[in-house]
């Protein structure tokens, strides 16, 4: 943790962030032959964790702070957020932190990592403000210093760089893009969007000031690349109306939607459809109601009064009057969805005649456990709708033809796409060069790799290249209160647990000579079923007895029989199982 | 396991299944009121472990014997097999057991099963019997008795089954659909299937027959529901084949493909094509190598003499002229494409300038584990190309279109969706409906739910009806040597352990009294780095001492003070890191 003091000896050298509210942007003349450094630290490998640093001399911008849900291979994980190695020793220099909108996979590691890096600014607009907030609240920490920004209207200062925002859509209000002017030119970050432009509960994405932007000019733009492999154009939040629409008017019993707590526009318009058809709203569970509550408070939630009702209600009206909206569409273990299967809800299970929609995407590596969900449904006599059959989920990032416009309105001389996995980001580059991007300006990066634009020594054209150097993004896991204290040796332990289990033979001897005293215990947990192994763990046991018996040639060593216990035994259980559990020898000296 | 002597006392009553090559079928008049019952025992809830099972009387026909991967709650498990419970009894009756083609989820549980059941005959197409001979070799057991049959001319006598075969298209040679003249009517089972007209390596289905078939009356079909959510028509294995020719003829350096051992006719397809364009073929992988060599010596590939190539020569001939064919489109752990992109082969990896071929489906689940694999690929410099991107996979199975098709052309009474989950049979189910079939002859049946067919009072009519009765259909998990030892206590500690490791506690105590002899001895894996968590420790061994310290009032007890030493232990560690590893308390008395 960094101690205010020490590490913030000159904060008086940090500007706060200026606000000039409606004031048209003027561009700073710095002639510097310095060099803008922007150096993604998550988002460029994966889905998740994204975070980009951009750094200017002693100015630092950062452009989100976000959570990636773990790998298969992480059991027990909780998430990973960015490694800060890099900023650790300049936090002084850090102006801001911009976060473009309120998903986990941006906002989910603020609160771990603001307070390692002498707490700066973030700044944000309203909706995301709140929901940081709230999770904030969740950690016993200082308050974080929250700037709110209207993204129609606000630019700041913040150090050397001149910053604005663009609306976009996505499938959380308030969400937008930024423009970051620099002393070698702007660039310009999406955040996360797509085109709508019959948004639900929402301004459509600003296209003429993205054009205006481009009129300018723009020296790099990167952009989200998470649905850059599927063509043509993302459907509107508008045109799902009509789909789920249908299923109200179909639907005889209850309905019961499935989506994400952050999915707040989706939240929006099943109220508004459930109040057009006379259907009351329970919400169920912990994050759809801590959300819904921030939402609406903020004023980015219109629900009639009356429409929500409680667990009373749900009891009391008639099956046709009701809608629950709730968590799990991905399957998620302990979200509602799950738990209504599972007839782990506290009140609630599937009864024939009710309707359960699932409103989201699937997350790649999710398939089967929603296959599983679904079944489940089906046989407790439910009808299940998901968004293969019908067009109930738009998603929220643009597609290939939407890309390309963001390109053709804003005409970058450089391009780097980011937020995805590798090949989304070759296949996003593609794109680029396929509406006139050159080539050799379009910069897929790895995690950490640094790119580089300086101005030519005529102080006109900017260069920009992508280097070879690298700052550290290691995997920091998140697993419990502990952070980063999860080394690959603890995962690869756990993994190997779970795939044979563990088996702990203590054998207790005398401190002279060795001699096994009693009879050696034997704990295993994930191997085999004790209970119906004895022959198994009675012969295992004969050969600790075998191997404790055995005259050593010199004095007793209590490490050198540990080893023979693990080699002999893990031995031993092979050949009879084919199965390697984690062989633990202990030997006590009485 | 079923001793030949005691189960089968009555050996001559099996009477052996009769070959009447040629000629043509006769119906058989069995006046008889007796039931058909049919009870799939695996493939009714899960892609995997199918089994069918047909009992008239004293008669059973089984139809496929094969495994099922694991669910993602099953760590270590290596596959699940069908519960045999409702035969073991019943062994003496089967007549034969009819295995439609040679995929593991048609055939992997043959070796572990047939000797359980008395040996029965197993009856299957000339590339099947091989390849279960084959994988029969790893077991150390008696030999299986296989009658090899072609499916275009045999008929057999299966006691009062009548059976005859028609060749269907999947991705393997020699797959076959089954006709089951019972005393009760015709029974259709499609195997896994796909309408092909031009097939590669392979003669089309048998429409025609088919028709004929239909014509003559069925009393039920049962049909692969695989693709039953799929649109449209499978794509021809020969339409495929330009794509993969486009690849070729792009492909300046190595060309690696990766794909099924099982898929035999991608295979041929692949080498026909490097022949085509004067490229070695090296194939890579036991299986790989072994299922080759099985097609190769029974004819159904064609290789010219001088296409595979050794080792030696990958390395000594000209990028250009090379192709690898190998396993792991998947992702799997071992395989040939996993340990290529983790420089864990023993002599290939990727260079600048490979092409990579992912051709085969993803199977739900791996989606992430493949999106990191070609990441990999794509950040060694090779160019990567999947299915998603062009035509280079035609699935196995046989979609909405072509399922219509095939019920158009039986008109069965009955029909009984099989072979995929829950709510693929129910889709199948509405769209045999939508051909004509009434709902109330469609069963949508459970693993192990009986359907019985009788004959009316007439003589005339058949009637059929799914029943509430249902035979046991546990999973029986297969993991290393053992078979069905794995119980879901077990399973509940791997998964736990996964999770947050353990944490052993070793308390040694005097008999008399209780008294803590020396330090209490602390062993955790997979919970938190231990050598960075020493005070940790250090704080869990004082309270260690702190419990056995305290004055029991009663007399020593052992269960009391590790019941104590649990959940003290349990408490403390979970406050301290909100992890809940498994705490095993063992109190040795000295």
């Amino acid at each position: 943790m960094i101690q205010h003091k020490r590490q913030r000896p000159n904060y008086p050298r940090r500007p706060r962030p200026t606000f000039n509210r409606g004031t048209f942007f003027q561009r700073k003349k710095i002639g510097s032959a310095n060099a803008l450094r922007i150096m993604v630290l998550g988002g460029l490998e994966e889905v998740g964790r994204n975070m980009t640093v951009l750094e200017y001399g002693d100015d630092i911008v950062i452009i989100d702070m976000g959570l990636q849900f773990p790998e298969e291979d992480m059991p027990g994980i909780d998430y990973i957020i960015p490694d800060i190695t890099y900023l650790k020793s300049k936090a002084k220099n850090i102006r801001g932190v911009i976060i473009t909108h309120g998903h986990y996979d941006h906002i989910g590691a603020i609160s771990h990592l603001i307070p390692e890096l002498g707490d700066p600014p973030v700044l944000t607009a309203k909706l995301t403000a709140g929901l940081i907030k709230k999770r904030h609240e969740e950690f016993n920490k200082t308050p974080l210093k929250i700037g709110v920004v209207d993204p129609d209207k606000d630019r700041l200062r913040l150090g050397k760089f001149e910053v604005e925002f663009f609306r976009v859509n996505h499938s959380i209000p308030d969400s937008f893009g930024v423009v970051l002017h620099t002393p070698v030119g702007t660039v310009v970050h999406t955040g996360d969007f797509k085109i709508d432009l019959s948004p639900i509960n929402d301004k459509p994405i600003d296209l003429n000031r993205l054009a205006q932007i481009g009129g300018r000019g723009v020296l790099a733009l990167m952009a989200d690349s998470t649905d850059a492999e599927h063509r043509g154009h993302q459907i509107s939040e508008g045109e799902i109306t009509s789909s789920i629409e249908t299923i109200f008017q179909q639907a005889t019993g209850r309905i019961i939607v499935g989506t994400f707590a952050s999915l707040i526009n989706r939240i929006q318009q099943i109220i508004s459809i459930a109040e057009k058809y006379n259907r009351k709203v329970y919400l169920d569970g912990r994050s759809m109601n801590a959300n819904i509550e921030i939402a609406r408070q903020l004023g980015y939630l219109k629900i009639k009064p009356g429409t929500l009702v409680e667990e009373g209600d749900v009891k009391r009206l008639p099956d046709e009057k009701i809608v629950i909206l709730g968590t799990g569409a991905q399957g998620e273990k302990s979200a509602v969805l799950k738990r209504i299967a599972n007839r782990e809800h506290k009140f609630l299970s599937v009864k024939p005649g009710d309707s359960i929609v699932f409103s989201s995407s699937v997350i790649p590596g999710n398939e089967r456990t929603i296959q599983n969900l679904k079944d489940t449904f089906y046989r407790q006599g439910a009808k299940v709708y998901h968004y293969q059959m019908m067009d109930i989920h738009a998603g929220g990032h643009a597609k290939q033809e939407d890309l390309k416009l963001i390109i053709r309105l804003l005409m970058p001389k450089y391009f780097i796409p980011i937020s995805a996995n590798h090949y989304m980001l070759r296949i996003h580059g593609e794109l680029a060069e396929s509406v006139g991007i050159p080539k050799e300006n379009i910069f897929i990066a790895m995690n950490g790799q640094v790119m580089e634009f300086v101005k030519g020594d005529n102080q006109k054209e900017t260069t920009g290249r992508l280097t070879e150097e690298k700052v550290p993004t290691e995997y920091i896991m998140v697993d419990g209160l502990g952070v980063g204290d999860v080394s690959n040796i603890v995962l690869r332990d756990r993994r190997m647990m779970s795939e044979d289990g563990m088996f702990v033979i203590i054998a207790t001897v005398k401190k002279r000579g060795g001699e096994l005293i009693g009879s050696p215990d034997i704990i295993s947990r994930g191997f085999v079923y004790m209970k119906e192994s004895k022959k198994l763990i009675e012969e295992a046991r004969t050969l600790v007895r075998k191997i404790c018996g055995k005259k050593l040639n010199t004095a007793f060593d209590a490490m050198e029989l540990k080893n023979k216990l693990r080699d002999s035994l893990g031995q031993f259980l092979y050949q009879r199982t084919k199965r390697r559990p984690m062989v633990l020898p202990v030997v006590i000296e009485v």
